[in-house]
């Protein structure tokens, strides 16, 4: 299944998108997206109904504006530098284990929703991304198991600014203004993904390619993500994982290129769908 | 108002600490602490109906568990380093900005819960600290304007691993395992705390006192604290900042001292109340 959440920011609804690209309207079997629906028992249940009504399901016309996938997302978390052409390009050296960071819950932003440059910004630069929901409560999980926590797969954009990233030690100021955090347009279920490593992603600035690699370039998979992460903290369902951008954000580039006004980013992750954001000044 | 939640983890009741220390339920007024309810007019209105109704509010007897005195604080941010001594004692520098980190919201617990060591915790930790809930949403607020973001003061314990905090360049796995999050006992509404930069603030480890300081040495008041992230990111109702902790952490000792099973916390905030907690195993 690939799920969504469509209409206003604050009213959305819940759908999916069937085999054959139409937006439907979800509303008359669960009430929205959340947490608990993400379960694999829930999951499975929701498809095996939605397989049976799905002729019943209205057929939402037009191009509605798409929200997060999930509603009452606890927490976004994200790994630094888990590619490794982007990593070696860092500083030359692989982490010897995942760099985990905090994305501000209030960063979160329709897939594409414009993206609104802080009053002060400095250096706002892109980051296309894979995105894993979990969907079971997971805690010191081995990595063999990792990915029976998975609820689904999305697309992200990790929005930083880089000159607040590194105002202190910590990235939170750079990673957590407000819109910096696109996730959607789906929630696809891992039904759907047999190989989550061997996906290809992208990210276009106004119509030039700036990142081009595939999931397989991970230096830390996603079972080892979840199975790392879960051994200090309890992964809960609903949360949600930025697994790592791969070479070609703004700052590798000399002279950099950073974020203004008027600029266009187009990104996906193959078979999770594609994101379109207009970057506009504080307002 | 001193504002609580009480009862077993997951179905607390909203209460209040009246002016003789009894303990009454609010349930027949709301439903639980909530951000919604954080706003300056509806705790206003909250506090009409208490003093109109405090007599019909049922007491409640011996001595129930608390739970964190909010439901459904969406982001935890901490201030590393925020106080004079603390800062000094570290590496002899004063950070030129607050340095912001999160706290996993998977870790909130009452105030009196058990700590509960991860299974191969390194460096266990305390930091007593002023915690500060915003109660209306926050952004680009002026320092002269911050403090009408208050929704109410509270005692947490900012406990850290100090070996999985240093374990990459970010902070996240060593402040955000689970159970690290003591808040409370008491949400306690501005008007309550004249000055809520002259409040004592300790903690003793098995009885004995390792920090003792004053909320008027921290670096960064916490007018500047709430303007400085609302330049950054949103603040909405409900949000938690921990302010800083000042000298007399486990790690700043020679030989430093770090938790272990068995340990007894008790720490408070003058006019806040207290915690204690007891240190025990992964289990």
């Amino acid at each position: 299944m690939r799920l969504l959440r469509y209409g206003p920011k604050g009213s959305e609804k819940p759908g999916l998108l069937d085999s054959e690209g139409k937006l439907r309207d979800l509303s008359s079997i669960i009430c929205d997206i959340t947490p608990e629906i993400l379960g694999a028992s829930h999951l499975a249940e929701l498809a095996l109904v939605v397989e049976d009504r799905l002729e019943t399901l209205p057929v939402v016309s037009g191009n509605p504006r798409l929200g997060v996938p999930v509603k009452g997302i606890g927490k976004y978390l994200g790994v630094g530098l888990n590619y490794h052409d982007h990593s070696r390009a860092h500083d030359g050296n692989l982490p010897p284990e995942p760099i985990i960071f905090s994305k501000a819950i209030s960063c979160l932003n329709g897939p594409n929703d414009d993206v609104m440059l802080p009053r002060d910004t400095q250096k706002p630069d892109w980051e296309a991304e894979m995105g894993v929901f979990i969907g079971k409560t997971a805690r010191y999980v081995p990595v063999g198991e990792a990915l029976d926590y998975v609820a689904g797969y999305t697309v992200v954009n990790d929005i930083s600014d880089r000159g607040f990233q590194n105002i202190s030690t910590q990235w939170d100021k750079g990673k957590g203004c407000d819109t910096f955090g696109p996730v959607g347009p789906w929630l696809v279920t891992p039904d759907e993904i047999p190989d989550p490593h061997n996906l290809d992603l992208w990210l276009e600035l106004n119509g030039k390619v700036m990142q081009k690699s595939n999931t397989r370039h991970m230096i830390f998979s996603i079972a080892e993500l979840i199975s790392n992460i879960s051994s200090y903290m309890t992964l809960e369902p609903g949360d949600l994982i930025a697994t790592g951008t791969p070479l070609g954000v703004g700052n590798s580039f000399t002279p950099p290129v950073y974020l203004k006004p008027g600029d266009v980013l187009r990104l996906g992750v193959e078979k999770l769908g594609e994101q379109e954001q207009h970057v506009v000044p504080f307002r």
